[in-house]
């Protein structure tokens, strides 16, 4: 396997879009990626892209082929790649892996999704498609069902309380405030969060990340290309993806994600690094409840204490253990195929040393990126480089 | 890169499945290529699944997890893949280059489609998902008046009858006759197919394939592993894929698709060998004149003679050009992420020798599978080998 690096990154705002296509909108991002590289277009020998509903949102299949047509690429492979919510962190891993197995030295990957277009119905039914439709989608279950059902066991077990989690939301929110693409920061309060409106108890509001849209791209090049590449590159030092169960009942404890634990433990290997050297995460924070079991699941904090780490002040940007310094899906956003892209665009602006809410002294980052019911998750850790 | 073989192939009947679920029929699939294969199913590495319209007709995506599970393979990553009609060929070649790179040693390559449960205007809604949407599918155009079109201008150019060309359906519709997995064989005279209902003027009902279930899998290994292989091995020489543009209008020539011309010159080039030396071919004749088309894209037939070399019955299985000895996407239907991945199946039986039609003296298969409006096709090029 060879040495891959970030060569370029490009992200709309996440947010409301009504006037743009989707495919014009994944344009816009990779335009964006491959233009801060300073690489010719033409040099592109593969892409990936992430998307998840826009089938049955949009009416709208084939976006690889659009985006490369849209983008002048060449006559190369383009292919959509879909594991629910993880949709755009396993279109990432596939550029990744066209590079380091040589098959190119430059691969594109992009992230796309709309859904504010649509109303809750519509976009409930098109997530629900992440689920096991015979096993679980019949019994009425949606996704903050199922946050709701592990945030009553992770409470009853740890004893967390609804305050501790509450500060997940208010980092979250807060440090979207300082990100201009991110869709809903805002400055909350304890009790503004706990008396919010009842979505699916215990999950209130703001407890829940929106439905977006949005687009972010990577491109990614071999280590003999670095010469040509005009921003500081960012190394990919691990990309690992793995599978658990499709069906609720299929996993042993709803406190953990048995995907998360293999694609982390995957990762680590890959890198050679311990979980203690991570110096900031981004990670699938769909919930509150989810950032604290996400976060045990990668081994950043011991199990069941992820609440009092958030309480305490210890996963904000200026804590011993970031986590979703842009803001995360709570308020940055969640267009679901591009969700995993633009984790990583957060993390090589921070191992840049150029993001809004920069963590200092930032050498490792992680991006952990989770679909379903916990069917597919992947885990990238990047490494800085020098100038 | 690595030398690959296939292992094991399975496949269902193509045709009516109402009482299955699509990951059920998946399984069933998939489960037969790893059993035929006699590998320990611990031992797959990666999955690829490749399916078109599950989210629009099912409601259900995250279908590489979900037939992961039903098979009880470990926490490896699991992934599906879409570029519309090609979904099946670019899972194939997704498998293919996970064990050609050194990824892992074993991989799993299935497709899948369910069609058949929901009404002609649903499933043509749902195909039309490979259109680009605000360009073509606003226009009312369907893929019948798509492949109509090109008809019209084929025959304009080049002076080929309706007779003629109703000799690819009598061919494809007799093979399929023969073949126990074909949805819609049939004993059909030309005037049969002449006077057929009209569905898009100039194509009648035998000129278009029908919507079907099924499902196809492949398991492939890597050379060291052929010990433990029990069928005899067949090589995968080439796995190429391309793309071509996404609009009607983008396509300089409508009797020709640049996806398929680009795919070919990369999979003889993979190969090694010239379009001469291939003993049969399974393409994607979706109505009668895309085989003609195909043909000669894939340089089988000289421009402009694929007609005149079906109504000679030189594309039989006892010519010198066999072409779809299965019955084709015509007669042995179109589940539509399973098509690429049932070609593989039928490839692999003629190179071991025990095929229903079976071509004399096979020895190197071509398979071609194309998306959408041409905007992805894959071709595989296959090789006997001494048992």
């Amino acid at each position: 396997m060879r040495s891959v690096f970030v060569a370029g990154v490009g992200s709309t705002a996440f947010g409301r879009h009504p006037d743009i296509a989707i495919e014009a909108l994944a344009v816009r991002a990779a335009d964006a990626a491959i233009r801060e590289s300073g690489l010719d277009r033409a040099e592109v020998g593969a892409l990936y892209l992430g998307n998840f509903v826009a089938g049955p949102l949009l009416g709208q299949e084939v976006l690889a082929g659009l985006v490369a047509d849209g983008l002048g690429l060449p006559q190369i492979p383009c292919t959509k790649v879909e594991g629910a919510c993880a949709s755009g962190g396993i279109a990432f891993r596939h550029a990744y892996l066209a590079v380091a197995t040589g098959m190119c030295d430059v691969a594109l990957a992009v992230g796309a999704e709309k859904m504010t277009h649509a109303d809750t119905a519509a976009v409930t039914s098109a997530l629900n498609c992440a689920m096991d439709f015979r096993s679980d989608g019949v019994s009425g279950l949606t996704f903050p069902g199922l946050f709701g059902l592990a945030w009553r066991l992770y409470e009853e077990r740890y004893g967390a309380t609804r305050d501790q989690i509450s500060e997940v939301v208010r980092k979250n929110k807060g440090n979207g405030l300082r990100n201009p693409l991110a869709q809903m920061g805002a400055d909350l309060s304890r009790a503004e969060i706990g008396e919010a409106r009842l979505i699916c108890d215990p999950l209130r509001l703001y407890d829940c990340c929106p439905a977006s849209d949005g687009a972010a791209a990577v491109l990614l090049v071999a280590a003999d290309r670095l010469a040509d590449v005009v921003p500081q590159p960012v190394e990919v030092i691990a990309s690992a993806q793995a599978r658990g169960s499709a069906r609720i009942a299929g996993h042993p404890d709803l406190c953990t994600f048995e995907a998360t634990v293999a694609a982390a433990q995957g990762a680590y290997r890959q890198a050679g690094i311990d979980p203690a050297e991570v110096s900031f995460v981004e990670l699938h924070d769909c919930f509150s409840i989810a950032e604290i079991i996400d976060s045990e699941d990668l081994g950043l904090i011991p199990r069941g204490q992820g609440a009092a780490y958030a309480a305490e002040g210890r996963t904000a940007v200026r804590g011993d253990r970031p986590i979703n310094a842009s803001g995360g899906l709570l308020a940055k956003g969640h267009p679901v195929g591009a969700t995993g892209l633009g984790q990583i665009y957060e993390s090589v602006l921070q191992l840049r040393g150029t993001h809004p809410n920069q963590v200092k002294g930032a050498t490792i980052g992680l991006t952990h990126n989770l679909g379903g019911t916990g069917v597919a998750c992947t885990v990238n850790i990047l490494r800085a480089t020098d100038a």
